[in-house]
């Protein structure tokens, strides 16, 4: 039988819209004829209707956290998105941040998926400081929205006990893959904003095949960078 | 007083996500410090909670038609995304459709607003059908997503009554500046999805300026395609 990936999706108060959105779109793209898999989202949140994009959107998720706590097993694929670092700081100092790490720190510990045999927790731009808070980035080599690079590293830290504690080595890329966690989940990172369409096109060729990806792109008309392409602003 | 620009942006049943999601984080990223000029968006539709991206994700917009056909001439821009072929076709047969052409027609025939001297009409991929149906791309050089541009001068042709009488010219590009209808509504034509983003940064250059538009690229990490950039297929 193809396999059917599940997709949970964060949406927390002011997340960054094209964060989340993109991912989704990728994701959701209706499949070619005879498709060897398929993909299947949840969005899911804390708070309902959720705000998000500095007011500029207003998002009913499909789950509470407790509905897909109690079943993060079932999900393949974790979406992490940003917002503005200040919103990601004051968060983490709440109840809502707390809950995002137990959460992140809960899937990065489970085993690959029985049925698909992946398990995938991808951030989108700063979200990836709020896997760095669930202590999950020490060791590896992750990136992040260009202008959150330094903070990523000072919360890998702080995770880790202190400063340099953490060895978390944090480089400017569109997306990086920092491997697996001791269980055998797969970190994943992209870098700011739109790198999550970028990024979530290479998961796609990961759990699928390049065909997939070049099909969805082409419906999306995205023309995709490298995974090596850093950003560097216009003139 | 710098001007604020009012963003009135379409979500119905199935919209697709990055159509309309795309031009909201354009038009809702915080300026730049000292900033010339802002953007103020409010989504609207006719059912809330609306679940676009075949299911994917579920809004409640800000506000009903009526209350935005009450006060279109309040509107900078209007923002009408795509979805699939089939259901937009589907949806012209319905009084959704009805009352989307209606609507789009009204504000195609306002004078450009009073506070700002501009008015836009920004199709997104397969939302250019909804102007084609509308009847205002009758002599126009205009283009959708690649996979729509014969369907686009059929119902082009069609408003006009009949083969071959729209005089609609459909080309394949990033996006395209129509011209203005009659009364002075500059209509802009994106392609697909992405090339909505392309669109919003290009829009922000017209109405504010190049160095705006270059900082949002840089929030967002987009690389930015050229005008002229039809869609070709990644091998």
């Amino acid at each position: 039988m193809a396999p059917v990936f599940n997709v949970a999706v964060l949406i927390y108060p002011d997340s960054d819209i094209i964060d989340f959105s993109g991912p989704l779109e990728v994701y959701t793209t209706f499949p070619p004829p005879d498709t060897p898999a398929s993909f299947k989202s949840t969005t899911f949140g804390w708070h309902s209707p959720v705000k998000v994009g500095a007011g500029a959107l207003k998002v009913i998720p499909d789950a509470s956290i407790d509905e897909i706590s109690s079943n993060l097993e079932n999900y393949d694929i974790l979406v992490v998105p940003g917002a503005m670092p200040d919103t990601i700081t004051d968060m983490l100092k709440e109840e809502d941040g707390k809950a995002i790490k137990a959460l992140i720190e809960k899937f990065a510990g489970l085993k690959p998926r029985k049925e698909t045999g992946h398990r995938i927790v991808q951030s989108v731009c700063s979200g990836a400081l709020l896997l760095a808070a669930s202590g999950i980035l020490a060791n590896k080599t992750v990136t992040t929205h260009h202008m959150c690079l330094d903070l990523l590293k000072d919360i890998a830290d702080e995770a880790a006990g202190g400063k340099g504690k953490s060895n978390t080595n944090v480089v400017s890329k569109r997306w990086v893959d920092a491997g697996l966690t001791d269980a055998g989940v797969r970190i994943v990172n992209a870098g700011g904003v739109t790198s999550g369409i970028d990024t979530s096109l290479w998961v796609v060729e990961l759990l699928v095949d390049k065909e997939r990806a070049a099909f969805i792109a082409d419906i999306v008309e995205f023309e995709r960078r490298k995974q090596d392409d850093g950003w560097v602003s216009s003139p």
